[in-house]
């Protein structure tokens, strides 16, 4: 396994820097990593790891909490597929252009363009406020804005593997003092990346945690006609908006202006030796796809958001494994859905996303999400559940 | 026509650069475009193009919006003349010192000492609150806050202009998406600037705006006994400090420690054919001013804003041409000055600044200025309008 | 006197430099002075200025209002023994990650992790509100996270010091303009180090401000069976948490996972002649401590700091000169303790930090805190005064 720093704890950044595949080592064929500082504009400062497989190349933001910001797919025919969504915002944004501690909690929609998003550590979730309606806990916490403090690139020459490791701190004197540590990363050649996450609490003290993957797709993957496909257990529309739309829950509509998110809150299937699962959204036409594979036990809860609004406008559907809803910190703690963790505990998870490239892929992505769902009717809601959805 | 880049919207910030007449093309002479990233304090990260037309020279910041900080005025006889004005803070500010998000709301200021400031794009004004007491649009808005994703300097041999064009977004998923776009230019050898706006909703669905120009003048053009002149068709103070001080509404009076700001609201005459207007601040002596020119059909509005505090604390004269006035956005709304912008809509803006060097060119402006109000009585009224000022 | 620019006010950050001994001038031996902008994490971007003496290098951050994040001692034997604490965040902290208006008040805490940090200049202590719960003043106020505009290294031949000068402006139109002036030096060869503050109203009118020196102290100085030593005229726990440890309030106790931070405010008697006295934390074993020197005259009121978290949740103990106590501001206004400043008026404070290393030191300083006690009985109360500490 070879390394190369890219924030060091001690000597910070590393500067820009070309790994080309005869430098990366033996295997590496077609792969290669960037390292750039971005300029100008709201993504001013941001450091951005390009990791290229040879297949698919993804764009890791260590001054974005180690998220990933867009994907590249090679195809064999036709142009590259670009993974990703066009938020109104133009990204990656630097975290101090976003206002996570607006008074209104929602500044964090402005730092909101990426692939792949942690909510979390804290909490996520809608604001929440205290009695006085002042801001407690900001829009989906504040991981996606902390930078990194460490990072590194890497080839393990033995699994034939390329990605980044790093650690983001949400540490406050008093409060949460909780550790994300990640693995991002692909084989040679797939059309694909995994994400490995450990989330340690630091503290002497018990402390807690929450968190959501927020995986969002647009052009050309969702467009109206998209569907959405999952082992629904059980199935409840967030609010009103959710429930009028409940028959189409699994469409990625047509682009409708002035329309408000819909948002399906859900548990899902999973294989009962393994606890995994897999979701994907389908294009339409059926020859391409994104599928996330996950584990249950470690994420039981599966949020479908979809956007409706104008391509100008985001229109975006997300595919959200998480930990808990993204209702108010305090509704999710009177719930039980804020994950304790006792002093020095880690929990992992895992999320692999995978490109399903042509009819063939589509389809097998298609039969194992039939097969985990394995006939069994799902229990779907009309109405918002009270337990799930914060009044 | 010969472009720049300064920052382009792929690949970021160009760098510093100087660009001397000969490097401008043909009928530049004197003329020089010059790029800096400034370092330090609270400009750290600042990028500042310093435009000089051989005449006047003005600094156009990317990073604040597009707005200008400061210009210099060569003068035949005697030192340089800078125009613009000495605020508590050493600006220019980057926007990451400026906590425009601060729950009272006038975070904003902490970045004000600009010559040439938009308060827009989405609200402007005092700031206003929720029922809870909460901020829901902070003072002046965002977009002298906001950093362009693009900009460029600029030299066109065939009009002899020379300057900077560049955009800005104002935009966040579920809210207003709106894009400023600016040319800010001079002619060679003019005294004086260009400022053309275009403001386009970029949604699919209906947006709205509000713009108003903080055009703030301090030492040596305006001092105590400094004054306005402007073609008043109607005026009224904005408040009792404003009310008291009704009689010298027009005149920049002695440094008052302990005095608040006096406001006034009006509304011009203008040429019948062009709906053109202008506005003079004349320093005292009458043998230096500056002028504004712009449609009362684009911005409808004109405020005078008068800080009479000591000059270590801002002693400054604002000239104010805006779209609506700088009420809390809701009392704007209410009273329907909000702009209103179908999807894809644009509107245009254009101010002309031209310093009046000389007794000559102070005589001429005042006599046009004089032309426009053609005898016409104003209608000034003695207490604040209760549909201009909010409660 | 030699000087060599730091943060120039009109041209910026002078860059990363390094001063060795031959380069300062005769009689600096084995000093040096070297400059770096960090990068990297929520340092990104901060300016450090390490002066070593020969003995003691600390680091000044002009970027962090020219606190002092971290000294470390030079001794004859064993290894350099670091002084301050480890904070949960690693810092320091670049302000632009500081969420200072954050509607809590208490985002000043991330930024927190320095050894000597200045809490004002327009207030500081507890956040305060108003009547609607909205921040009017955030913890600790904005010094520390205010960037130097102006600051140079300097090496003063005839008095043999090292050390660095330098301003920051606290300044917002309509409300306080003050100015801290600094020097932070320290004699060659001294195992401490020297700061004089002047606080200036920049205004022409009538100002305020207050001002806390929050020095602190972790391992390997403060840790379990630590004490402090201070000539005691009065003394008050802050609250109930304080009220319960009054019994060994100079006593730094076992780490206590889940205890609350306790805090004890106190007069000092100090040297009739001088009005200097002195406190001293002293390490379990009596051979190491550090003291602090300052005039009651000065700084009248003097509060001790224990957090007895776990080291990992950074227990640590503050030693904390002030203006005023560390209540709202409101509070402090009704008290009559915050500091009338007329117009240009300046206030000026000094505080010298000195490392006892060894048995002797320490002997020494502990007799010279007894002697300026002089046998007088602390007027030692049990519960919180009710003119000290806001209900």
């Amino acid at each position: 396994m070879t390394h190369w720093p890219v924030i060091d704890p001690q000597s910070g950044f590393a500067g820009p820097q070309e790994i080309p595949s005869e430098s990366l080592g033996s295997g590496a064929a077609g792969s290669s990593i960037s390292v750039e500082r971005l300029t100008g504009g709201k993504r001013d400062g941001v450091d951005r790891v390009r990791v290229n497989n040879g297949r698919l190349s993804f764009d890791v933001l260590p001054t974005r909490g180690l998220g990933v910001h867009r994907a590249m797919l090679r195809r064999d025919v036709g142009d590259d597929l670009p993974i990703g969504w066009q938020a109104p915002v133009r990204g990656p944004v630097h975290p101090n252009f976003v206002p996570v501690a607006e008074p209104s909690g929602i500044g964090w929609l402005d730092g909101f363009d990426e692939l792949f998003v942690r909510c979390g550590l804290n909490s996520n979730g809608a604001p929440d406020f205290d009695e006085h309606g002042r801001l407690t806990h900001g829009l989906h916490g504040k991981i996606a804005n902390t930078p990194a403090h460490e990072a590194q690139a890497f080839f393990d020459e033995r699994e034939k593997r390329i990605g980044v490791t790093g650690s983001v701190d949400e540490s406050r004197l008093f409060f949460s003092k909780l550790r994300l540590s990640t693995e991002i990363s692909a084989a040679i050649g797939e059309p694909g990346f995994r994400v490995r996450d450990t989330v340690t609490n630091l503290s002497a003290e018990p402390g807690s945690m929450q968190l959501l993957y927020h995986v969002n797709f647009g052009a050309p993957l969702c467009v109206p006609g998209a569907r959405v496909a999952a082992p629904v257990k059980k199935l409840a529309p967030r609010g009103d908006v959710a429930a009028a739309d409940l028959p189409t829950w699994d469409q990625c509509g047509p682009e409708t202006p002035g329309s408000a998110e819909s948002v399906f809150f859900m548990q899902l299937h999973s294989e009962p030796e393994t606890d995994l699962t897999s979701v994907a959204l389908i294009a339409p036409g059926g020859d391409l796809g994104v599928r996330l594979t996950f584990s249950t036990a470690q994420l039981p809860w599966f949020i479908v958001w979809k956007n409706r609004q104008a391509a100008e406008d985001g229109y975006v559907t997300g595919l959200e494994p998480a930990v808990n809803l993204p209702n108010p910190h305090s509704f999710e703690r009177a719930k039980g859905r804020v994950a304790e963790l006792a002093p020095q505990e880690s929990r992992s998870f895992e999320v692999h996303l995978e490109v399903l490239d042509g009819t063939a892929r589509v389809t097998a992505a298609l039969a194992e999400i039939d097969a985990i769902q394995d006939g069994q009717v799902p229990d779907i809601r009309n109405e918002p559940n009270p337990d799930w959805s914060a009044p």
